[in-house]
C-alpha cells in the first residue's frame, strides 16, 4: 500500500468500528481489523474518529479576508454597501491570497473538497492546486441590468472556457461546475443557457435560490409563481443541479426538489447570521430532497468549520421545528460528507473499498471528547475543526498530526494579513 | 507584581487595545501599554485576545459524564426514560469523575467561573478547588409529590447548611446559591422558603423557568396566570433572583423580570437540542432583563465551550428574529462576561484594576482567526474554546501555552471513561 490509516474508528455506513484503511493509487484498496497493513506511510489514528473528508457544498473561498468586516448588519447593507463595494477593489493577488487562506483553514478543520463560485477563478484553482485539495469550481455569473447582448455571450464564453480549461485539473481534483449567481442577478435566458452547458459537459449547476423572505416575495411577483417553480418551467432543474439556501420554500417547490432530483446545500450558520431564517431542513430531508452542508463564504460565518457547521445544522433544524428528533446525527454526517460529494459530481465522500482516498481523523481523548464510546455523538455535537489531526485527499497527507504539509502556514497567514493591511476597501 | 500578563489585546469597556495587564494578591492593580511591568512570572499573550474569563451561568457540570448519551430524543423521553434513571445511579465517585472532567474542559476552553446545580455539590466543591476555578454552587431541589413536611424540612435544612459550609469556600473562590429546581417540581411554599433563604444570607436564587412549551401551558392552566407572574406574586423575583431558558414568555413576563431586574441565564444550545425552541433573547436586552448565558449541562448541549456557545448565540437570536442586528457581538461578549458574574454574584468578568484577575487568552494568527485586527468579532463569530491558550483565575494560571497546571488531564480523562464503562447506567 501507498498509505494506511492505522488505529482508527473508521466510519462505514453509519456505524464506526475499529480498522486500518489501506490505501493504493489514491483510492481505498482495503478495510481491516488487521493492524498490520503495510504500507509506505502509516498515518497513526490514535483511536481516533476516521470520517469521510467533508465536502463543503455551497462558499466563496476567496471571502476569507473579509472575517469580521461587516458583522451584525442588515442584509441589504451588507451586501451593497460593504461586501460589493470591497469586492470591486479586490485584486488578483488579494483573490490569491484569500484563496490559500481558505485552503489552509479547510486543510485544518477537516474539509477535503469545496464548491467555489467567485470571480479571478483561475486563482483559485491555483491555490486548490498547490494545497493538494479537491474542489468543484466556476465563476459565478451575474448579469447587470445594462449588459447588452454581446457582453452576456461574452461572459457566457468565459464560463464554457472555464470549464473547458479547468474540468479534471489538478491531477483531476479540481471539476467544474456553471454557476448563475441567483435568479434575482440573471435573466430566465441565461439561467436556460448555462443549464444547456450543464447538460453538455455533464457537470453539476448550482444557484442561489431562495435566501431571504424579502428576495422570495420580489420574484413571486415578477414570475406571477414561486421562484422554484418558475426554474422549473424554465427546464434548469434535474438531479444534476443544487441550490444553495431555500431558507423560504413552498410546499409545492419542497415537492418539486424532491420529483427533479433537486439538492439543496443548507447553510445554516450564514442564513442565520444574515437574518434570512432557518431553512425547513428536516422537512427537505423527509421529502427525500438530497441536503448537502455549507459554510457559505467567511463574510457571513465567520468560519469554514464544517463541524462547527454540523452541529449548528442539528441545532437549528431542532430549535425551528420544536422537536429533538429533527435531523439526527447520522443525517448531519450524511449531509456532510456523501450527499456533499454527489451534489459537488467528485469522488470521495464515502469510506469503501474503490473509493477515493478522501478522509480526516478527529482526534479522541481531549476532556470535552470524553466519554470516547461515543465519537460520532462528539463528531456533530462536541468536535469542531480544531479538533481534526489529520487530512488525506486522494491518498496524499495534506496534514498529520495537526501539521499542513502542502501548504507554509505562516507565509499563508502573512499574505493574507498583508493583502488586508494594504487593502483600499479597509 | 506577582503575574504579568504581557504583549496581549485587551478587552476593556467594549474596545480593544494593546497592553499589558499587572497582578497582585490576586486582583489586576495595573493595566498599562508599558510592556516591562516587572512581575514573578509573565505570561505571553502573543498578540492574542485577552478578554474577561467567561461565565457559564447555568450548568449541571457532574453530566459531562452524559456526554453524547441520549441524543435526537424527545425531551420528556430525554429526561424521565434515559437522564433521571441514570442519575439515579451515579455514585459520589462518578459524581467527582463528571465534575472534575467538567473543571478540565471549562478551563481549556476558557471559562473561569459557573454556576452549578447537581446532587453530591460536596464533591463539586471538591473539583473547584482542586481545578482552581470560580464557582457559584448549590444543589438542586425538588420536592417529590409523596415528600411529607418534614422530609421537605430536612431538605430545605440540607440546602442552607450546604450555603453555610461552603460559602467562600476555596480560598473565596466557591460562593453558594439558592437553586429551586423548578415551578414544577417545588411547591410554592418551598418556592419561597427558599428565597427567604436566599435574601437572609444575600445570594442569587436560580431556578429553571419556562423552558419548554408545554411546561409553560401546564403551569399557566394550574395558577391561572402566567408562571413568572406567578412567581413575582410570590414574591421570589427580585434583582438576586436569575431564571434559567425563558425559551416561551410573554410580554408581561418580560416586563416583570425587567421591572424587578431578574435575569435570564439563556441557554441556546440546549433549548434547540431539546426542541425546546429559542428565546426571544433579544427582545430581553431590548428591555433591559440582564442576561447572561449558559451551556446547561453536556447532556443537552454536548459541550461546556462557552465561545461556541456565544456565536450560537448570536445566531440563534438573528435567525429567530430575521434580523441580521439582533444581538450583535459586543452585547454577546457582555453576556458572557460581567452579566454572567453579575447574575452569580462572584468576582471577576470585567478586566479593570481592582477587580479579581479572572483572565483568558484568545490565540491570534490562526487561518481561521485571521486578519487579526477583528479580534472581537473572531471572538464572537470564528473562535471555538480549543482557540484558548491562556486561563487565570484569581491571578493564578491554570493553563498557559494550553497546558493545564492544577488538574493532571490524563488522570481525569481516564477516571471519567472507567466511570463510564464500568456503570450501570450504560
Amino acid at each position: 500500500m501507498d498509505l494506511a490509516v492505522a488505529n482508527g474508528h473508521v466510519y462505514r455506513d453509519g456505524t464506526v468500528s475499529r480498522a486500518t484503511v489501506g490505501v493504493r493509487d489514491g483510492r481505498i484498496e482495503t478495510i481491516t481489523d488487521d493492524d498490520s497493513v503495510a504500507a509506505d506511510r502509516v498515518v497513526d489514528a490514535d483511536g481516533g474518529l476516521v470520517l469521510p473528508g467533508l465536502v463543503n457544498a455551497h462558499t466563496h473561498s476567496p471571502m476569507t479576508l473579509f472575517r469580521g468586516y461587516a458583522d451584525d448588519l442588515p442584509f441589504e447593507t451588507w451586501l451593497h454597501d460593504r461586501i460589493m463595494p470591497a469586492e470591486a477593489q479586490l485584486s488578483r493577488e488579494d483573490v490569491l491570497a484569500g484563496a490559500r487562506l481558505a485552503a489552509l483553514e479547510m486543510i485544518r478543520t477537516g474539509t477535503t473538497a469545496f464548491a467555489d463560485m467567485y470571480f479571478h477563478m483561475d486563482l483559485v484553482a491555483q491555490a486548490v492546486e498547490e494545497a493538494g485539495l479537491r474542489a468543484a469550481l466556476g465563476p459565478g455569473v451575474l448579469v447587470d441590468d445594462d449588459d447588452d447582448e454581446s457582453a452576456v455571450a461574452e461572459r457566457i464564453d468565459d464560463v464554457a472556457d472555464f470549464a473547458a480549461e479547468y474540468d479534471r485539473a489538478a491531477a483531476g481534483r479540481i471539476r467544474t461546475m456553471l454557476m448563475p449567481h441567483a435568479p434575482y442577478t440573471c435573466s430566465d435566458d441565461v439561467l436556460r443557457e448555462l443549464s444547456s452547458l450543464s447538460a453538455g459537459i455533464d457537470r453539476p449547476y448550482h444557484i442561489h435560490v431562495n435566501e431571504t423572505a424579502e428576495e422570495v416575495e420580489r420574484l413571486r411577483t415578477a414570475y406571477g409563481t414561486d421562484p422554484v417553480l418558475h426554474l422549473d418551467e424554465l427546464g434548469v432543474l434535474d438531479d444534476d443541479a443544487y441550490i444553495a439556501h431555500g431558507v423560504h420554500l413552498s410546499d409545492a417547490e419542497i415537492e418539486t426538489l424532491a420529483d427533479r432530483g433537486t439538492g439543496v446545500a443548507h447553510c445554516p450558520a450564514a442564513n442565520a447570521k444574515l437574518g434570512a431564517g432557518m431553512a425547513p431542513v428536516d422537512a427537505l430531508v423527509e421529502a427525500s430532497v438530497p441536503v448537502c452542508l455549507g459554510t457559505d463564504g467567511v463574510a457571513s460565518n465567520n468560519s469554514l468549520d464544517m463541524l462547527e457547521e454540523m452541529k449548528l445544522a442539528a441545532l437549528v433544524a431542532k430549535a425551528r421545528d420544536r422537536d429533538a428528533t429533527a435531523l439526527d446525527a447520522g443525517t448531519v454526517i450524511e449531509m456532510a460528507t456523501a450527499n456533499g460529494a454527489d451534489a459537488l459530481g467528485i469522488d470521495g465522500g464515502r469510506i469503501a473499498p474503490g473509493e477515493s482516498a478522501d478522509m480526516i481523523v478527529i482526534d479522541a481523548g481531549e476532556a470535552h471528547l470524553t466519554p470516547s464510546r461515543e465519537l460520532l455523538s462528539h463528531a456533530v455535537y462536541a468536535a469542531t475543526g480544531r479538533d481534526v489531526m489529520t487530512t488525506i485527499v486522494d491518498g496524499r497527507v495534506l496534514m498529520d498530526d495537526r501539521d499542513v504539509e502542502t501548504l507554509d502556514a505562516e507565509q499563508v497567514v502573512a499574505d493574507a494579513e498583508r493583502a488586508v493591511s494594504t487593502a483600499a476597501w479597509t
